[in-house]
């Protein structure tokens, strides 16, 4: 892993304390990832990391190496990112503290010279060849295909002397810093493409509540116990709770352990979301809590009145009175 | 109304302050209601004052002239009895601060040297009636049935002079009490019959938790909700609440419009019940706590590991070092 | 029980195949049941016939003596009769055919000449007197009660000489055919009260589905099942089918253990109605269908597209093409 | 795509009308997907033909090129096969007609005369790369890991003139075929790691229930609905159906956008199995069903005595009578 030349040059931004703020992100350079990580105010004046995975950026927050680090989580295409998933499923606790939804567009680029008709093989990472195939059996049918680790991988090694392959797949962002020629636009098979990227830090303080929440959690499907999935949605649903997004992950223990990574709309510091975690943790004790924080899309969702904060209130009340020997 | 003369003679039951202990019942007296308020330690040296109605009873004790009352809220033929559930569901609050359970035998009762071929006309309680009507139709199929206010109130008509018909269907107790003379025991068509009756008082201290106890509550079904009897029961079921009892009532407004009479297995100082009871009250925040008492049967139910008191408190504990940054 | 004089002199409304058409009722003559009773068509010209009793009126539809009986099955203030949802849940099978709605109200009759103020004491059914009991606290509150096993019983005795009482209350029909005197009118407590009775005849043919049906059926709980309550009413809130009424009765056998009488919206030819029903067989064998019959209200249900007699076809023409190896 | 050389030598395997049976697999040879295609009882004789990529193995089943096609669907430590998943969820209908399980075991390959402490550059599929990680870690921490399109492809190019790469992690069968040395055995992080494989066909006759079968669903989620998962569910597990694998995936057009790949234990054949996939249908008529087959395990799943077929038939039998006037 190198720290990136260029983030070293400026003035560096610095955080509440004074102290200089250092992001990790999911490298290399001139990937989506780094895109999102621009997006985060003051990020262009911070040290900029790239990490060879998400495994090590993560690593780099727990140790103190790193203020926050920037990985992706989901994406439109894909799915969930399951290095991601099972990063923060397990080892020291982490959290979410932001998300980023970063529009996602492929160019097919070559070095300076080089004609569509030339191209013979390509290389990329495979979701995004993914993401491609029908452009690619369109329009190059005949190419091989050649993996590699990420599409800015892909791109350096274009850039690099005596490459093995003639076109890389990449973002817009690398092949323009590589100088290297964009063939084709946006020919991803699938139009408006979206990666959601999420900014992860040691726990301590959460981001305010602002009405426009969304809490991620980490579910372990229990063991012992047939209807568990349904006993654990039924925790969100009955407290009118909706879930944005759930996804399986195996924990690799047997076939059919399971874990969910799980959206869920709102913030712990709303009632009903503390009354459906603690509901959730005596069902499944190991549950991960991984954040409350704003959504991008800033959409608010309908709460019953009866799970409002005003009725968990009064029922509160009513409670203590009852015990008080009302 | 009139007190019960005999109950003035002895020196009288005092509570913990030395003041007098007065129960009101259903009366009149010798029905199988003084029967269950005389199981209650205490009752026999207490003031005991026969009352007109589940309703007066009541009143005695809202109004201050009576510590508790015993009447009887369930019937193992004739089910719930509706005067006492709708009794408990309107009006000041009270708490029912035992159960006792009492097996139901009737008698056919005649004045003395009446054989049952003479028996032309009988008189009891409409209930009561209900229960024997097998017994009668194989028995006295001739007989016509003549209504009354109570079985005891037909007994006592029956000692009278001149009554209107030839014989009563009355507890084994008063026909005793009156000298009337028992020309067939334990005529009632089901085996094994039983009354359930609640002593009630104000609100105040509650019984302590046993481990096998019952809480019982008075639920309105929310007007404006299809599933609402769904989502009142799920409240239960999430939380391992067993209900041994659940009997719908109407409130009388308009066709349809029901509350739910609802004995829980519990303590409302056990999590479980607690939380269940919040999430009742968020639903339905008429809802009405009517106590929490030790079970006659003294049955005690399982509880799922999952919503023991321990898992609440580990669940709080989880939940509170979030909050705290953990 | 003697048949009504009157019926017998006008020539008899005829049923299909030209028999004569007998309805049996609750009687006396004069209550409210012989008022629904007359709202059938053609019921005007047919044989009535009072019973003493809903069992008997129900065994004379058993017997063949009647052709249908009507019966009150629900009361606005008092909620289900018993008597009816028993009589309904056990002996040979029947059909409900069809329901009417009849408000309610009360008058106080005397024998002419008596005043208000002469009244000493009154007669009415239980619960006649239950749905008065306010009106008679602030108007003639040191009036006794007795009880009378009819509101038409009580008028019928005031009419005869001697009576034991001052006044009844009674329907307005009764009192005018007796020739009472009307005191007050509209004396209960309650505005709007209604009562809903059911024609009722053997098993056969079933009305056609009108769009606004009813499904009336008796569940018993089955005993060996704590959540079975919750999966009764799963069967039907799975398919989208709406509970209008659901009553417990005791099935008197022992504490706790019951039945459910249940009005569901729709008909047995809808598809998620069959569907229910069978889910219901299912948990609960013992089950008894009591009839689909159009709603008295005319109202209709919103039914959910995926429960549609549309969506269950689709269904089935899809599996059964999987079993074709499609 | 080149045919298996060696396959073609044999007299083969022929199907039920004397047809040449043929296999595709997803390739190279050597691989796990072999192994368990070689367990099918006469696929040693049929012709095998290993496919490039899952897609391509079912196009030639579709296209009538292979009779049948084997590829991995579900892997203990890395979770469901995207692919597998995701082609099977699209294009014209296909059935499982089996599933093997296979123990996944790794071993680290290398040309003859290198040793563990020269390996400066390892290669294999990223998916065997994420399952060794650890024992990497632990045994050749400095080595550079280099992406290959599957464990075989690097065993292949490691065995050819000039690799680019000086040891490649692959299973024993394909190190042992091409002359590599085995440096290391079994260095997956995961004991007992299995893969689980499924034989191919298109729709026909389905294989006959054994008492221990599966059934294999693809079910979208159904956009406009929020508690539509659990409706899903609900499907089941109101049936009794028990879920043995449940796994969600992108349908690629937007975030939040799910299938859901379920195996659930029963066969079609299996009444509450039928009505399961009824139920389904209506709510999310999309669904795709993929096959009943047995189980490889054998393992029988308790049936609740209400969805037992017994039930089930009872209740059309008693539901018939009813329409039938009884």
């Amino acid at each position: 892993m190198t720290h990136a030349a260029d983030t070293q040059a400026a003035p560096h931004h610095r955080g509440p304390l004074g102290e200089t703020v250092v992001y990790a992100y999911l490298g290399p350079e001139g990937t989506f990832t780094e895109a999102a990580l621009l997006t985060i105010p003051g990020a262009q004046d911070a040290v900029r990391i790239p990490a060879p995975s998400v495994n090590s950026a993560l690593e780099m927050v727990r140790s103190g190496q790193a203020t926050a680090a920037v990985v992706p989580i989901e994406n439109s295409v894909e799915g969930g990112v399951s290095a991601t998933l099972d990063a923060l499923s397990a080892g020291a606790s982490l959290r979410i503290m932001r998300e980023i939804l970063v529009p996602i567009t492929f160019v097919l680029a070559a070095r300076p010279g080089v004609a569509l008709a030339d191209i013979r093989t390509v290389s990329t990472h495979t979701h995004a060849w993914a993401q491609c195939r029908e452009w690619a059996a369109g329009n190059i049918p005949e190419a091989e295909y050649l993996p590699a680790s990420s599409t800015a991988a892909a791109a350096v090694e274009l850039s690099e002397p005596d490459p093995s392959f003639d076109a890389a797949i990449c973002a817009p962002l690398v092949a323009q810093r590589l100088g290297l020629e964009v063939l084709r636009e946006d020919i991803g098979d699938v139009r408006d493409a979206v990666t959601r990227f999420v900014m992860i830090s040691l726990p301590g303080l959460l981001p305010e509540p602002t009405g426009s929440d969304k809490t991620t959690l980490v579910v372990p499907l229990p063991e012992d116990h047939p209807g568990a999935l349904m006993e654990i949605l039924d925790q969100f649903s009955t407290r009118g709770v909706n879930l944005s997004r759930i996804e399986s992950r195996p924990t690799g223990m047997f076939l059919g352990d399971y874990f969910f990574s799980i959206d869920a709309d709102g913030h712990i510091a709303d009632a009903r979301m503390a009354d459906a975690l603690k509901g959730l943790h005596r069902i499944s004790p190991e549950l991960r809590f991984l954040g409350s924080y704003p959504r991008a899309d800033h959409r608010e969702s309908e709460i019953p009145r009866h799970t409002s904060d005003e009725a968990f209130r009064a029922a509160d009340i009513w409670f203590e009175s009852l015990l008080n020997g009302y």
